[in-house]
């Protein structure tokens, strides 16, 4: 059980809820926090958490945060730099890295270079560096702790296996709002927006009407409990109670399951190997009696076979397909494009990039670049 | 992992599939063997897998044995010295019980006196001696390890969760052929003997046609996990895929999921903590794609609120009540009363009981004498 945390991007969905689920459990205390712009809520966490440093990436809002908390002695920090420090404060055992983008990359790896273990709910942080950071774990001999749900389900799922053989990978999909439609053309950024089962911000919503969502899952799936991509199987599940499985040589399947709750996953990569009491609702499995699997319709949602090509191919091809995706998905939340246009304009970068191998660093965020540049530049009729 | 067992009651449905699950996976040697009568499977079963000792509990059939393999140097014993010796032979370190009836209740006490791991089917030793035997292994520092189906799944559900705290225990349950039944007084014979989901004996089937099967897992659950009565809630799940689950502390709830086989709770029993390769089939859950709960009707099965009686009295009454329904189970199968009459006779038998606490062995062995002769007394009209 970790004791002393740095949260980076404690305003976001995520942040607010690890602090919920710190407030709830008791006994962890907030080294650090980082937002980029959110100071009003900043300063209430702040007043209520008593971090020694934080760190505003907006410059701006950093100066007036340090006029507001001028009667605190608590180091105000902004940009990269602030955001490393945050991440390799001294004292802290975890570094919950909830930054939202490709931003929370560099301070996933400063983090593990100062032996922090991570709490990882950034996505691009395995997504694009899966190999280098799965590397550099292993030398500096931390831990990482998967915050998301379906990924915390199959660590869960792992657990008094240590040795035994993974068979397979069920990684669950909700599916999306537009599982059942006949004809996802007409799907409008409106329609997009309401999904059933998670509150979660405007672009995971959007990857999770995709599909994109559960694409970049099998990357970091992949990853993290290093299985070959052929023993992730991706099952459509619209009442998300399974949260993922794992199948053994001996024809068990271990599962997790509860509410759509993300502070469950959350609490336990704050407190493995221990579960502690919490006062969140817990599932009733009379009210949530019927449990369905489906296949993902892979015809009507091209996002999963590029992620599966994009991590086939592998090198830099997986920062290409995620930097090109969240530039369709902006472009779709602003109506440049359709909903179909999304996998289009991925596809067309993927297939206009030149993957580089044996990848630093530098050359991730360069092809994270392309991409992004790339796609914004191509014109749709 | 377990490498030289002994089977007691190895050509019943569970001795057989252990032998499969050793035939398949290797690397198990077999010590010892018993059987009640089957004497033609049994020399077969002998002679593939050359135990050194051999119990047949039947006097006649194990002299006739003994002729038909003088060619070896087994040493061929009978009746409960014999099956008392097999249960406790140097050099075996688990014994798999899966003994039907209470006469396995004293080999089960003997082999853990001699240190073994228990591999447990047979369902009375638990039922009716659950907080002597729990004592006695603590005593000797052995373990038991379930080998029941839904056992096993919660035996599995809590690896990796050493001093967790376990909130519910889900004790799933097919719910019986009859579960959509409105009028379960017309049930016959004939009816009940075709169960829907596992290959196993009349009684078994029977006790899971009248949720006495699940009252006995009830009672079982709450020794083996040590835990409340309250915490233990049967879930009616008539797929048989998700074989039970834990719920813990954090909300979080594990499970375990197959095919329903016998054999790989077996084969986990005998190899824990490893698991390792077979060739048996495994879960496709396209082709198992709805899997739904629904609460138990107590009102039409009164056998399951019966055992909940029976384990909130203590003593010897779950003696009692096992005695009472087995009596009751062969007089329906005799054709001697109805479906319905099952559990009145049981309860009349409960009603009629002075219950022991502090119990022996003796007390136990006694209290389901009576049970047996008072319910084989009880006239039905």
């Amino acid at each position: 059980m970790t004791e002393n945390i740095s949260i980076l991007g404690s305003t976001g969905s995520i942040g607010t809820q690890t602090l919920d689920v710190i407030r709830d459990i008791g006994g962890i205390n907030v080294r650090a926090m980082t937002t980029n712009t959110r100071i009003d809520l900043f300063e209430k966490q702040i007043r209520e958490f008593k971090p020694e440093l934080v760190c505003v990436m907006n410059n701006e809002k950093a100066e007036e945060l340090k006029k507001r908390i001028a009667d605190t002695d608590i180091k105000v920090t902004t940009g990269m730099e602030g955001l490393t420090e945050a991440a390799t404060i001294d004292g802290a055992d975890t570094v919950v890295n909830s930054v939202v983008g490709n931003i929370g990359l560099v301070p996933t790896v400063e983090a593990i270079k100062a032996k922090k273990n991570i709490a990882l709910a950034n996505k691009e942080t395995l997504v694009t560096s899966g190999e280098l950071v799965m590397k550099l774990l292993k030398e500096n001999n931390v831990k990482m702790y998967p915050v998301d749900s379906e990924h915390s389900a199959i660590f869960q799922s792992l657990q008094g296996n240590e040795g035994n053989k993974i068979d397979k990978i069920y990684l669950t999909a909700s599916g999306g709002p537009f599982r059942t439609w006949d004809d996802v053309s007409k799907v409008t950024v409106d329609d997009a927006l309401k999904h059933p089962n998670w509150n979660m911000g405007k672009k995971i919503t959007i990857d999770s009407a995709t599909l994109m969502n559960k694409g970049l899952e099998v990357i970091e799936a992949k990853w993290l409990f290093d299985v070959d991509l052929e023993q992730i199987e991706v099952l459509v599940h619209p009442q998300s109670i399974i949260h993922s499985m794992v199948g053994y040589e001996d024809g068990a399947v271990i599962a997790q399951l509860g509410l759509p709750n993300m502070k469950v996953p959350i609490q336990y990569a704050l407190t493995y190997p221990k579960r502690v009491h919490n006062s969140f609702p817990k599932i009733n499995f009379f009210e949530h009696s019927d449990l369905t699997f489906e296949k993902p319709k892979t015809d009507k949602f091209p996002c999963l076979g590029l992620a599966y090509r994009a991590i086939k191919t592998g090198g830099t091809m997986p920062a290409v397909l995620n930097g090109a995706n969240e530039i369709a998905v902006a472009r779709f939340i602003d109506r440049e494009i359709s909903f179909t246009d999304i996998p289009k304009l991925i596809e067309t970068a993927m297939n206009a990039y030149n993957v580089k191998y044996n990848y630093t660093l530098d050359d991730v965020l360069e092809a994270d670049k392309w991409a992004r540049e790339f796609t914004k530049s191509l014109e749709v009729k």
